[in-house]
């Protein structure tokens, strides 16, 4: 980052509310949406960082979001949770079921959280992270728009449909991992596209369904998903449990707020939390110990755990802040005081 | 197949609960054994059919299966049946499970079975099925013994670990998938090694930990992971929920059975089941009907469903009985009548 300004947490989280606020969110919406961003700008996720507030500003002068929307639980079944999130952002729909959830989980052992009608931006492992810092192990899904051919097909079909996993360390931050099931985000081809670059074969198609190594042609085709037949189905069992099966929108029947009133952005979020004192009664810690070798098994033959590099950003972080590219906070800063914003 | 004789679906269960049952197997357990291998058998599954009667009995005589066990059923939490295997068969075990976790799941819209202790040779899919036949949404995973290597690592940690996922079709078969989080089952390398072949590049690595395309080689050191970090990091959570998170063993703290009474071949296995009717009440047919959208979504674009093939193998054996390889048939009939076989 050649030009880069250092906001320390606290500024980033007010310029963050201020610019939501500003726009037209509700004091909730914009303290659930600030504490997402703000906490992935922290662990230096970017692509869900800072950056997205302006998505959150354009989808909401889009009509795509109801910014002062007050979410409804719904208490579907002993171990089902449902949160209407009746057209407003997905967070804080998570945010307002997340105790109904673990009530639930430890309740029964077992549970869902299904969050309906959202516009959703958001990465997903602040969602299952904050389950494990309650001591569940937790799953959660989501589709999205249709960017990504099935395997073997020629044309979009599923969302990027990411998929996120949480498991609560004795010592330690969570075993956390938040994966799109196709190849790569539709930022990246974007991102090549910009800096003139062409992508990798196996990335995507044309609008022809013909492999493609051009960024532009493949943001008009589709990507493609990982590993193959496997990454397609998992990315199908994503659209089925995060659409159909409660209530919801499969990645086709949605769009992007175009503007012109006819975008469906809204979709639903399937999560699911387990209970490990439930399973295991008094032996949940030693089982939790046990599962230290596998990640001891992992990091000792040289390999990464998932989020280990994320965690390591949140230390410095807290300690120093966080650095945003200078074009962005410019921006970020005209969306606070300019043309749109209220005082 | 130069060589084939065939079977009816009747000569088949006969010949299997003959083999199990003459070596030992209660008739619970050949049951249970020869339902899974018939059916695998039908759907033209070889690698989970009639062979892998071949490694009951090896089992049993190693030592690594208890032929007799009765399984326990243990009420742990009102969303959560186990089902302690006690050295047998998992067969056995779900089947033993599988009314109480229907019956959780309907009660509660969502519920696990976990079967602990149990030695596992057979496909997931046809337990996803049995539950997707009742009307529910299932997931299973299980892991196996330690020949996969993490992403980014050298030596051997995690089991193949399938993955199977089923979803009720208003009109049809279930939509089903059952795939290993390796890139190819360790029996393809083996098929490789037996014909002279190379294998092909990103399948496995050497003892030192480098990529190798002779399959000895690749024997002796480890499989790698689907879909690099993604599949590595999925393959970890099927490590974690179908171990600890269940009391049972991770996959490189299992060893196929070996005769010297080291083995400890048992693990567990994760099923999760979700009810559409608990999670939509008298919206469930219609939105049974909403996901067929994905599924001709799929199939217009000329890509293939999962388990379209095995379907159709599957009319096809009911109609005209299974074909198995002459040398296998001997085999089998010798292990129905050779020494070692009780009459």
């Amino acid at each position: 980052m050649d030009e880069a300004v250092k906001l320390s947490l606290d500024e980033a989280w007010t310029l963050s509310v201020d610019i939501l606020e500003g726009h037209g969110y509700s004091a909730a919406h914009a303290a659930a949406i600030a504490r997402s961003v703000v906490a992935a700008q922290g662990d230096e996720c970017h692509s869900h960082g800072l950056y997205r507030l302006i998505d959150c500003v354009r989808t909401l002068r889009h009509g795509g979001v109801d910014p002062r929307a007050v979410p409804e639980v719904i208490d579907q079944a002993p171990g089902v949770v449902r949160v209407d999130a009746r057209g407003g952002c997905s967070l804080l729909a998570f945010e307002t079921g997340r105790e109904h959830l673990v009530e639930k989980a430890r309740s029964y052992g077992v549970a869902v959280l299904a969050v309906n009608n959202a516009f959703h931006f958001s990465a997903l492992w602040p969602e299952v992270e904050s389950l494990a810092e309650r001591g569940l192990v937790a799953l959660a899904m989501t589709p999205s728009h249709a960017y990504v051919a099935p395997a073997g097909g020629r044309s979009p079909l599923m969302g990027t449909n990411p998929i996120a996993f949480s498991w609560p360390r004795p010592d330690g931050m969570p075993f956390t991992f938040d994966f799109a099931t196709s190849v790569v985000a539709r930022g990246e081809v974007e991102l090549h596209r910009r800096a003139g670059k062409r992508i990798p074969e196996g990335w995507a198609l044309d609008a022809e369904g013909r492999p493609t190594a051009d960024p532009t042609a493949a943001l008009a085709g589709a990507l493609l998903p990982f590993g193959g037949h496997k990454g397609s189905v998992l990315s199908m069992m994503i659209e089925l449990l995060a659409g159909p099966l409660i209530g919801d929108r499969l990645g086709h029947q949605t769009q992007p707020a175009n503007g012109s009133g006819e975008g469906t952005p809204q979709h639903g979020e399937f999560l699911l939390a387990l209970d490990p004192r439930s399973f295991l009664g008094p032996d949940a810690e030693a089982r939790l110990q046990q599962a230290e070798a596998l990640f001891e098994g992992v990091v000792v033959q040289g390999a990464r755990l998932p989020s280990q590099r994320r965690h390591a950003a949140r230390e410095r972080s807290q300690a120093e802040g966080v650095a945003i590219p200078a074009e962005l906070y410019d921006e970020l800063v005209e969306l606070r005081d300019g043309d749109g914003a209220q005082p």
